[in-house]
């Protein structure tokens, strides 16, 4: 249960208003069933008037709404729910990756309003130009959900690569992007969404991070714990810990893609040898499998590549078992080091986690000390090519739920 | 700064008791500077005579101390400042690993006051008899505490295997151990400590996090995350995250010593292959050295080694050479995965950290994607081969520390 706000005489009027806003919002947006006011009251310990005066200002800010049309008349009106409103402020999510684009709009529900993915081989695109054509499909987006009521409250963007505080793009080996410094090139662009206070216009992370938060956040029922593996062009994972992102010392954890599975194997664009990358990269399973050289479009592979495996051609069969393997030992470190019970496959990965799977348990059950006693969980993501996309948005709505002072500030 | 209590109505005058008396100890054992009576009321919140009313039950219950002698006589007595006692309780730290049995005495104040290491070969004995062997030696520290002053209040044993909640030790592989119940063996043998209650007689945990937990509390100026390796025959580490151990899911975490790295290298007594372990744990790098078969016991021969390596032998620096090269591809799996910018080599690893480190350090920068921005660190322990069993009994030190009712009710 949320504590109740400290004592009135220590805090600011401004303050106390913008902490009792944050308190009965986050008590809407965590319940599981429409709360009413009454029920907002006893849980807060704010006065009926208090948490009425407050509902008020949510509603007007459309930040909240009333679950259920109230009845006209009649005596003992029934409490009417209330719910985290779908034609208010609005987070959109980007990811630029090596081979597409995606843009999507998440309400403050977490329900997504509005996606697109673009394909396209983005490595000889310069980062300018990558990021003008992710603004012309925000600058849709943002039309789009202009035409459902919503409006755009920030931006939150995933790229495969190391990520500093200020949004710098230091490393993304994949695109071959190195010291990006994306908020200042988007500063000359059309901006993306409204201004609001608190929200910063644009944040930029890892795409794995973002994939994994969008993991979090889609399954309600999920484990608390688990590690999220982005198999693209490149191979990222997320680790979430007792339902928290774990970020590491600098925010730069999880590059799982670079764990050596053959020590003295296949040199890295990283500039080591033997990275998972080399192994069971989305190019590397392309190229088991022979479709790098085969006559069709690269954006097409992918599919196509599911389609050999389902009707069975052994070269894709082959070439994904490999690629399991691959990912099975590096699997087993992780588990080995961490102790996690269930690995989400993600992205590229989850349509394939039904070849993919066997040979990493495989190398599960032969290589980590436990397995023995406690069985680890492999399964597909629930989010597809989408999830960092997704958590991006996410993570756009979870700030203004936690301060929808700065949003009704912006409304009036 | 510690809260205040909550509000006296709602807590029973027992439970406020308990809750006053672990509140100013925690002050006292916090605090960089002996606390006065006066300074720990003004930091707990509560009154001077209830501050002066928990100090007597603390000093009676001899788990603190005045800092300085008192003034016999004189105007404005000078505040006497509150220390923990160093002849109260103390905590009994034990490790049984391959080759030797540990025992320690650890004081409230976290100061080592005996400690003993029996090397052996423990292989060949039965886990009765190496736990017969163990309570012997702690019989004598024991009686060594006690002629110090000191009264053993609870015990701790560090093994190198995985160990349920129940203290079973699941699986000890380089120990041969298998589903050992270590509580119900002691239960047949002389007490180890004093019934405390609310502290267990005795707790089981992996050695390389108990060893992980003695440097944390070891280095007060130290980072708050770091990956600290236990080098034995086995190879375990322990993984701190910002001041806690992290355990995993089940507390099987950081088993370093089966990341493969040369996965289809030599096979492992785990089942896997081309295990850490077989590359870098303290028997192949003797075999490596030529130490396995020289005319020597095998408890000496770590310390000829370092004797060797210090002389500049050929084999002995390219067996350590070898040996820091695959530890060096393992850790920057850990430090890809985590983003840690400490390694902390313990103990067989601490003295042989001047031949280790520099292949370590190229592994890193070969294979870890952040290494160009971000230098990691690799030290040796400030503890040494005794570490889990420090961090044992400091375990049950802090045990007690947090809550003296226990202790203080069995002294009446």
């Amino acid at each position: 249960m949320t504590p109740t706000p400290g004592p009135v005489g220590a805090v600011r009027q401004g303050s106390l208003r913008e902490l009792n806003l944050a308190v009965v919002l986050g008590r809407i947006a965590a319940a599981d069933r429409p709360p009413s006011r009454a029920v907002l009251a006893t849980e807060t310990g704010l006065t009926r008037a208090t948490v009425s005066a407050v509902v008020e200002d949510l509603i007007t800010g459309r930040l909240v709404t009333e679950a259920e049309p109230a009845p006209r008349s009649g005596a003992g009106r029934p409490a009417r729910g209330l719910v985290l409103a779908g034609n208010g402020p609005a987070g959109l999510g980007l990811e630029i990756n090596v081979d597409y684009l995606a843009v999507c709009v998440v309400d403050l529900a977490g329900r997504v309003r509005h996606h697109t993915v673009h394909r396209a081989d983005l490595r000889p695109v310069s980062p300018a130009d990558a990021l003008s054509r992710l603004v012309e499909l925000a600058g849709q987006a943002r039309a789009e959900a202009a035409s459902q009521g919503l409006t755009l409250a920030g931006a939150a963007l995933g790229v495969p690569g190391l990520v500093d505080d200020a949004g710098t793009v230091r490393l993304a080996p994949n695109l071959g992007w190195r010291d990006v410094p994306v908020p200042a090139l988007l500063a000359g662009l059309p901006p993306l969404t409204e201004r609001v206070d608190g929200v910063p216009p644009i944040v930029v992370d890892n795409e794995a991070n973002l994939s994994a938060l969008g993991e979090l956040h889609a399954g309600s029922d999920g484990p608390a714990s688990f590690l999220h593996i982005s198999g693209e062009v490149g191979i990222g994972a997320g680790i979430v810990l007792d339902g928290d992102l774990f970020r590491g010392a600098r925010g730069w954890s999880g590059e799982i893609g670079h764990i050596p599975v053959h020590s003295a194997g296949r040199p890295c664009r990283c500039g080591g040898r033997g990275c998972l990358e080399q192994y069971a990269g989305q190019e590397a399973i392309l190229a088991a499998a022979g479709l790098d050289r085969a006559d069709l479009p690269a954006d097409t592979a992918p599919v196509r590549l599911t389609e050999l495996a389902e009707t069975g051609s052994v070269d894709a069969l082959r070439a994904l078992h490999e690629a399991g393997t691959a990912l099975g030992i590096a699997v087993a470190s992780v588990v080995n080091l961490l102790d996690l019970d269930t690995v989400v496959l993600g992205g590229g990965y989850a349509p394939l986690t039904p070849w993919l799977r066997p040979p990493v348990l495989d190398e599960i059950s032969r290589r980590v000390l436990t397995a023995a006693w406690s069985p680890v969980t492999v399964r597909p993501a629930a989010l597809g090519a989408d999830a960092a996309a997704v958590g991006a948005a996410g993570s756009v709505v979870r700030r203004i739920i936690a301060r929808p002072a700065g949003w009704l500030a912006r409304t009036g």
